[in-house]
């Protein structure tokens, strides 16, 4: 009877980007019972008020990643999302913020799938920035209109995007040992330098010039495009799990079953 | 010319939970300008999780708190506000309390105002707590929820509840004035020892039994009586405040006009 190593699960978690803590069969169990989401109009967002980054790509037949849209926001200044925003972090006005981002976001992309990547809680240094929380604050103001709406739309039956909350560290690792590289990805620069090797390497491609464009010509993107490297690894990352998962899923159910 | 003294103008807008920076046009302008609100069916809310605190209040004509209800509740377990919750504070668990909780507190108070006590950014210790994260964030849902209904409300022409956001500093040193005391307020004792005050004194009468009980008995509202205390003097400062407005806004009118 074939049984199967749980260092072989472990690896098949890192690759599908699911936990990887637990006995064999919480393993299998995960594997196989883990949700496979759509991959085509998946928002790939890096939070942020002067750096919000989106990429918003889908997967084709090849299961290659097609980005459509891509970019990194200022939204205190005229920005390509057109949110009109002036800085103040009073509660009312960063609802106002969010509410108006949320409603964007919907409006432009109809996204089938949001991606968000869970903001950390402690920042490792002796106090947590200021800026830290205000990120946090948007982030928590996404969530409550997503699930509000949610529910509207349940109580209508109408179909409405997932939101999921993903671990940076689920991304990270999953991509250095897809590329199998030691780069450390808490440096921004190994994290460029992936996305560039993703594009050259047509793992990446692109539906239009523009989103390209963004990221080889952006005026202030220079220095930010580790942002933007950051909304492409969600995204991308993502979506090869999903392939990931539907391959190995099958093939671990035979362990479940003896 | 009868003019008017910053000093006095100060003190004013200390009595009336306005800030009191600025020159002496500035706070005149300030008095002047501040809306009134309506002081029926005020809910003032000292926000946490383990220790929800209300008091829903309003002024009779005599300018006198009448509280209908008053508690403070741990919502993660089973509460007198039924919101059934179990403790995990991923965003997407944190933003199903918030939503249960907004629609609770409207279907439950119809407020016309609700108060909430602006949560700390710096804790002034090292580092921020955990805690003090989470209850931001259900600040933050809260106010993304409440703005969202409130454009929707508008939209449809239809009234909408205030939602206004108090810094405990004006609260406490308004108490701290108006009964003449060097208590410090950061101590809770002091605030409970307060309230005691307040409800002997008769300056705070009860609508029913129900809500004085609460605070003379509630079972685990022994070690809590912070909180409750907290939301009454948040309910109660703020709908005097009110009062006081009208008062000397039509006294200090006559400054500006000369």
């Amino acid at each position: 009877m074939a049984t199967v190593k749980l260092s072989f699960l472990q690896h098949i978690c890192k690759l599908t980007g699911l936990s990887r803590s637990g006995r064999k069969d919480e393993l299998l169990r995960r594997i196989v019972d883990s949700p496979i989401y759509p991959t085509s109009r998946v928002l790939g967002i890096d939070l942020g008020i002067k750096n919000f980054s989106y990429c918003f790509a889908s997967q084709n037949e090849d299961s290659k990643v097609i980005i459509h849209n891509w970019s990194v926001e200022n939204l205190t200044e005229k920005n390509g999302l057109d949110i009109q925003w002036t800085e103040d972090f009073q509660p009312s006005s960063m609802a106002d913020l969010s509410i108006q981002l949320f409603n964007t976001l919907h409006e432009k992309f109809n996204p089938h799938v949001i991606l968000m990547e869970r903001q950390r809680y402690r920042s490792g240094i002796a106090t947590i920035p200021e800026w830290t929380l205000r990120v946090n604050m948007l982030e928590s103001m996404l969530y409550a209109l997503h699930y509000a709406e949610k529910r509207n739309s349940i109580e209508q039956k109408i179909q409405y995007p997932f939101l999921l909350s993903l671990s940076p560290k689920s991304t990270y690792s999953y991509w250095a040992s897809v590329l199998n590289t030691k780069a450390s990805f808490s440096k921004k620069k190994s994290r460029v330098q992936m996305v560039k090797e993703l594009i050259d390497g047509q793992k990446i491609l692109f539906e239009n010039e523009e989103a390209l464009y963004k990221w080889n010509n952006g005026s202030r993107v220079e220095f930010k495009k580790d942002d933007m490297a950051d909304s492409a690894l969600i995204a991308s990352g993502w979506m090869r799990w999903q392939a990931q998962l539907k391959h190995y899923r099958n093939f671990c159910k035979q362990f479940l079953k003896q």
